[in-house]
């Protein structure tokens, strides 16, 4: 109804209420009315109501903002008459007029829109000056360098935001004042000195506009008004918008509040406070705060602030007396007013408070922000306090900040050269020296350096290098190449796709933005911002306190989704488990493949010339996965463990230089020709859509066969009577057919008889696929006639889905990104509408064939909390993620299912 | 209710009739119960009651066949009795007893299936003759000679076929007795001769079976059906039926029938003929027979046929003497025959005939396998002489057919020797010298060679080459590789993927199955069967008769499909307009970016360090391009053309080899490192998935603007006032969102509005996408509101949907096939149930937001006849195929119709 009659512009039938006022004679609105009010003025009104000494004022809705874009920038026809009334009304709050000669009412006028947009959109204060007014502030204040100052101020802000006057030709007037004058700073100025400006600056607006400096405060409200509502759609709030990925039509409000001063003499002040500590989230009370200044001199660093409480003051050993000392019963008012907020609000606040001629002020109030340390103590104390629900410190908590907590961080305060910049694909900061080449990588390592491999991109044959390394960087490749999720498994912190870097290999340097550096020289990279600097930038270790269990352990008592993680190694598998894994919901097994011990072998397997040579090189490599196997068996004591068959291209695994061919044929026994031959007709054009997965499987079943034998003899030795049943889930992939399974299934089934039939034990196993093209979530209701359990694989289902390569994707999905064609890179977080709708296709068609069919994710996506947020709605059993992203999806699994409670109730 | 009696074996309640009479005495089935009764024995049955002669016996059903299956090879209870009945009636019709000692009826035992199988199950002759028996058809036919062989020839048959004694040792045995008696020949052996074969004959069973060949003949008859079940499951029947698509339930019925005997004399005779010319389809009577013979011995190859009429033996100046001269009542007899079968059948057929004593006897009709210009002029004919309506002649011909009437084909009576096999990529037979890169055969053709083109694998680089060649052969790729889908589009024969050949550019040799040819040897390709030959293998030369053009006609007259082509060259597009087509459903711009003159400044705007520099090199390539539009539009002459924006990733345009490099740096006046740099910085790991479609053209907008105004020009000069006015239909490729349409849409409209403001022309066209992706398919609701068309990149459809690179297919696929995990090549004849879904997915939520969305299929699938049934089914607009199976696709369009329309009076 209420937008039918903006639109039409007809109020004749119901006035729309656009001006909301607060403090003062009576408050209209509350923190509900966010989304009407923006987030100042509901918070405004909200402190006005609990009785806090807010400067009153009047709120115009964002209503009015989206009916003035509506409507060719025009207003409702009657917001003249509500501003208006609202403004007597605030008149008479105060007992003073604007536009008063003898005491002048003075306004700010700020934006508020319902998200915080910090310094997108536009500010004007001491609004109601002209040349007779400020003469009454001179007398009322008895202080004309004040007077004259706080006009001087207003016209240059006023022609800045609302005239579009250069800045820049105040700035040169007030310079060629203070140098007539012989002054250095504006505190040295003179009222004469600042009249003198003043005159300066009036002459300067009627010279760039032909006309004077507007004289009618009327006037100037509207312009200001005015000038607010269209800093909504300036290209610096247009941009923000974009990418914080907020919506143009929630539109902002103007907040029109009486000025307040703190800078009027030494009974003035003006500060800046946390509930709690935002770094350690302690209870204590902190901020800082000025006498006799403005707010931004607080934060300007033009003068040292000083602490508000003594304890803070004597902590820091700082010379300046602590608001605490010096005003002790302004600041006992204040610390009542810090109790009375977090109790309201049951959250920490940030405030910003002025002391005016003795009388404290809350300007503003607002949720803090915090550490991802202080966010989780914060959250955790309040719960245990009382203040909130654990449900509520569960929600509090970004998962994304966990990363924080558990890998190392730049110093915020050390110095940076940025040499280049990537994909943040792995988080942790790390400091070492550059190597090119994987073995380089080891072998300096083992020496005890630190090192950071450096490649255009990284393959398989990396992996023990990628491990040696404390992090990695590549010039190529998505948040989803090998180099990423290979970090990511193994927590390493890892830049990928850094694009301005250019490699020479043979020369061993490293090129970008003009600077070249050697093998040797030590980088840094910052894996959560994908940042790579120059030198070793000092960073800070984690710890991590009893609030993580805690937390953690009231986000398990929430969640639905099983959370599970993507580990092949035993290490993987004891950070995993130690974080919470509750099975192993990918094992990749051509991880095992490459072991320098065994990929002679699986050389030798590749080169057979006939499936009897094949198999005897796959019978070396038995004993040696058995092992593999049974050691995670004994890691999970009876968790679930899901092991991929051998998914990878048989090139993968084959030389590509001729010096390793040559030595790969010698140590395989065959000629160089026939290892190059093989290595030519293996070749792909697009391995990824290659000959890989259950293709490899079926073309040659003795790999399948002697995988399933490895595990199956694994669940032998390890399921004995007095230890946890092993529970193996053995998963092929790459199928788009039912033909594929029935044809695998049985060749691990015969390895299952066999090996039964040899121990005498029966085995505890399923067979299942991965889910990761479209055809096989398509035929999902078949493959589910002979798969017990589906595991999405969204990497490869995000591939096929958009027909994008990972490692070929940065070269245009930035670019998708930047024009907004996609809203974010889907490689983290699930496409909901494309590859989301596959899915669900494939597990309603699933669990159609079966009812028990048991469907997890274990793509990347495993780890993204929004993605997370997408298994649990749509009712996944699990997700899979890396190791050390286990705490981040218990936290966002429990997120989810709490929300989509919330959602429940809300809707009932 | 017959099934379930079946099932259940009961036959109390309903008794099933298993046995079905025909001839002599009356005749139980029909033509129309083939699946009952078989093919041969619903024919035999439909012989007998339109009062031909057939010898007279009974069919003992394929519901016999599934109940002896399902119930561990036994038969029906009631089977005997209603077999007994059957056989009683037989001995009243012909008045003769089975097993009497004095006249013994003589049977033949054969299979019959649904479909034929021919030889590939057993047949047991002559049965009934025992010790006693054999005397008396001595006695009555006054022939111990003939009675002794005939009982030697079921011996050794039944024990072959029913007792599974090796038939070499009854061939040693009679070798024995020749040598003995010193003839050679069977027909020297004396009735003494064949006695002491037969003394011999028996002893080996004897001695075989440990005991003596059995004397009872329904005891014979029983063990000849058992037989004839049993080699339903046998496995040269499964394999044949697996390669055929014959499912195993419809089972075989099995014949009885009275033996006839042609080789009993001089007044004996047998003899095949078909009713019209199976070779050129003429309307003569055509057939060859011998006296004194059996069947075998017509096709046996010892005696030389004779001709049947008179006008065939003159016309081929034979000296032995035709059936019309030796036995002219009988040929008149067999010509009124011809006719009666071919007014009953409507259908031209293939009869065997057998005279007995002078009578005659019809063993079985079907219909005649015939060429196919014998298939179009017999459709034709038959439709213009009133058997058959255009409908049924439209449905007779073979879509597949066509192709050997558009291409030159093997002669069949050529000696051949196969170097190799391949993928039959793109039909017609050639034979040329082979070269190995594509100047070379520029080069040589230049000089009036005939080359074939000979690679591991072609790209874009090629085309000159593949164009100036008379056929390609490539070692890898699939049917839709770039080869095989280049030759189609350019109607050169192409062996594609022919695995068996060993490269040596360097060397320039080719190796297979042992043998080594060298550059400048000739080879000769059958692009129909995949077959590489060595030498010049002869060929025939097409000749389009005026029948094609009636049956097209007709065709046009039923089909509801539109037909396009894929065409980008003025050639092609003359070509597919000559063979109807109605529009250009697929111009690959790419083509016209790798022409000599054209190349170089590709590059230059490839290795552009600017967006100017890139706008300067297509500036040169709008001109060009501009007449390559104009030429195309000329020639459609107003039916619409759809254009394809460019699709292939830049690198693709770039050098590979150093001296190449070298020579594109300097003709772009660029530095090779800067080349190499940009070769290396645009490789791709997936080029199939990377920086191709759309993604070019937004981040190149350039090229796509280049592009459309190059299209808008051409339109605006060929679109004058008196000419058609042009339709363009401008396809953007590989979008995957809303926002990639409405983001070059722009580009498109702002070089059209440019276009009008500077010709002052009004231009007609419309922007729509190429649907080649899954998330396209699952998104078109939102694609249709920006595009106007979709057209189905099934190509690219297929391999995302399946995740199969169809340059890398070959390795897999054909095993895939051999294990029967797919049933047919997915990039050959579209997968219904995945990509099938996909594209009626996008259909419906196209239509729905866009209810005149024009839809259409541009992938290879447009050409093959199962995929535009489907298409047809589905309900797409049109499909656009290669220009040489624009015909086929017709065809399939005008069957797909008439099929639709008759099941729905079927169902009606």
């Amino acid at each position: 109804m209420r937008d039918e009659a903006i639109e039409s512009g007809d109020q004749s039938a119901t006035a729309t209420k656009w001006v909301y006022s607060f403090g003062g004679d009576g408050t209209e609105g509350n923190a509900s009315l966010r989304n009407l009010l923006g987030g100042k003025g509901a918070n405004l009104a909200e402190m006005a109501r609990i009785g806090l000494p807010v400067p009153p004022g009047f709120t115009v809705s964002t209503e009015v903002c989206n009916w003035f874009y509506a409507n060719d920038r025009q207003y409702p026809a009657d917001l003249t008459s509500q501003v208006d009334e609202a403004l007597q009304r605030l008149e008479g709050s105060l007992g003073k007029r604007f536009g008063d000669p003898s005491d002048p009412l003075l306004l700010s006028v700020r934006s508020g829109a319902r998200a915080s947009m910090p310094g997108m959109m536009d500010t004007v204060l001491n609004l109601g000056l002209n040349d007779e007014t400020v003469e009454g502030l001179a007398a009322i204040t008895g202080n004309k360098r004040f007077a004259y100052d706080s006009y001087r101020r207003f016209i240059q802000m006023y022609c800045d935001v609302v005239l579009g006057v250069d800045n820049g030709l105040f700035e040169d007037e007030l310079e060629t004042v203070k140098r007539d004058s012989g002054h250095r700073l504006d505190t040295d100025l003179t009222a004469e000195d600042w009249a003198e400006v003043l005159r300066r600056y009036k002459a300067l607006v009627a010279d760039a506009l032909d006309e004077p400096f507007p004289q009618d405060p009327r006037a100037q409200l509207w312009g200001a008004m005015g000038a607010v509502f269209g800093s909504w759609m300036n290209q610096r709030a247009i941009t923000y918008r974009r990418l914080h990925g907020l919506p143009a039509d929630w539109g902002t409000a103007v907040n029109v509040q009486a000025m307040v001063f703190g800078n009027r003499g030494d009974d003035c002040a003006t500060g800046v406070a946390f509930t709690r500590d935002p770094a350690t989230g302690e209870n204590v009370f902190y901020g800082e705060y000025l006498v006799n200044a403005q707010g931004e001199d607080v934060v300007a660093g033009t003068r040292t602030p000083q602490h508000i409480t003594l304890e803070a003051r004597e902590a820091a050993g700082a010379d300046l007396p602590s608001m605490e000392e010096v005003m002790p019963d302004l600041y006992r008012e204040l610390a009542d007013i810090r109790l009375t907020l977090e109790n309201h609000y049951a959250e920490m606040q940030d405030l910003e408070f002025t002391v005016e001629s003795g009388t404290l002020y809350i300007l503003q109030t607002r949720t803090g922000k915090r550490t991802a340390t202080a966010a989780l103590k914060i959250a955790v104390d309040m719960a245990n306090e009382g203040l909130i629900s654990q449900e509520e410190a569960v929600r509090r908590v970004d998962p994304a900040a966990l990363d924080q907590l558990l890998h190392p961080m730049l110093d915020p305060d050390a110095e940076r050269e940025v040499l280049a910049k990537g994909l943040p694909a792995s988080p942790g900061a790390v400091s070492g020296k550059i190597v090119m080449s994987a073995d380089e990588a080891e072998r300096l390592t083992e020496l005890g350096e630190r090192v950071i491999l450096v490649r255009d991109e990284t393959s398989p044959e990396d992996i023990h290098g990628m491990h040696a390394a404390v992090g990695i960087l590549t010039s190529r490749g998505g948040m989803t190449s090998h180099a990423a999720v290979v970090a990511r498994g193994m927590g390493r912190a890892c830049v990928a796709g850094a694009g301005e870097l250019a490699l020479n290999v043979k020369e061993g340097t490293l090129t970008a933005r003009g600077r070249t550096l050697n093998t040797g020289d030590v980088i840094t990279l910052d894996g959560a911002t994908g940042d790579v600097m120059v030198g070793a930038v000092p960073t800070i270790e984690p710890e991590l306190s009893g609030d993580f269990a805690v937390l953690m352990g009231w986000a398990d008592r929430f969640r639905k989704l099983g959370i599970r993680t993507n580990a092949e190694t035993p290490h993987d598998a004891k950070v995993a488990v130690s974080f919470g894994a509750e099975g192993i919901g990918l094992c990749r097994t051509e991880h095992m493949f490459f072991d320098a011990d065994r990929i002679v072998n699986v050389r030798r397997m590749i080169l057979a010339e006939t499936p009897d040579e094949s198999r005897a090189a796959l019978a070396e490599l038995l004993p040696l996965q058995r092992k593999d196997f049974a050691d995670l068996f004994r890691i999970m004591a009876g968790k679930p463990v899901t092991i991929r068959l051998l998914d990878p291209p048989l090139h993968e695994f084959l030389p590509k230089t001729d010096q390793d061919m040559a030595d790969v044929a010698e140590a395989a026994g065959v000629g160089v020709a026939s290892v190059r031959a093989r290595v030519i007709q293996l070749a792909e054009s697009n391995p990824m859509l290659g000959h890989r997965g259950c293709r490899l499987g079926i073309t040659h079943p003795e790999i399948y066969e002697t995988q399933a034998r490895a595990i199956f003899e694994a669940a032998v030795e390890v399921g004995g009577a007095d230890q946890d049943p092993v529970t193996a889930e053995i998963m092929i992939p790459l199928a788009f057919s039912k033909a594929e399974l029935d044809l695998l299934k049985k060749v691990i089934a015969s390895a299952a008889e066999e090996v039964e039939a040899q121990s005498g034990v029966t085995l505890n196993y399923h067979v299942g696929t991965m889910v990761e093209l479209p055809r096989a979530a398509l035929r999902a209701g078949e493959l589910a006639e002979t798969a017990e359990f589906f595991s999405f694989g969204t990497n490869d289902l995000t591939q096929t889905t958009f027909g994008i390569s990972r490692d070929d994707s940065a070269s245009f999905l930035l670019e998708y990104e930047r024009l907004g064609v996609i809203e974010g890179d889907p490689f983290v977080t699930i496409d909901q509408s494309g590859v989301g709708e596959l899915v669900q296709i494939a597990m309603e068609r699933g669990r159609a064939a079966r009812p028990d069919l048991n469907l997890g994710i274990c793509g990347e996506h495993g780890g993204d909390p929004a993605s997370i947020r997408f298994c649990h709605e749509i009712g996944l059993d699990y997700v899979s993620c890396s190791p050390y992203r286990v705490p981040i999806a218990r936290l966002a699994a429990a997120q989810a299912a709490l929300s989509l409670d919330e959602g429940r109730l809300g809707s009932a």
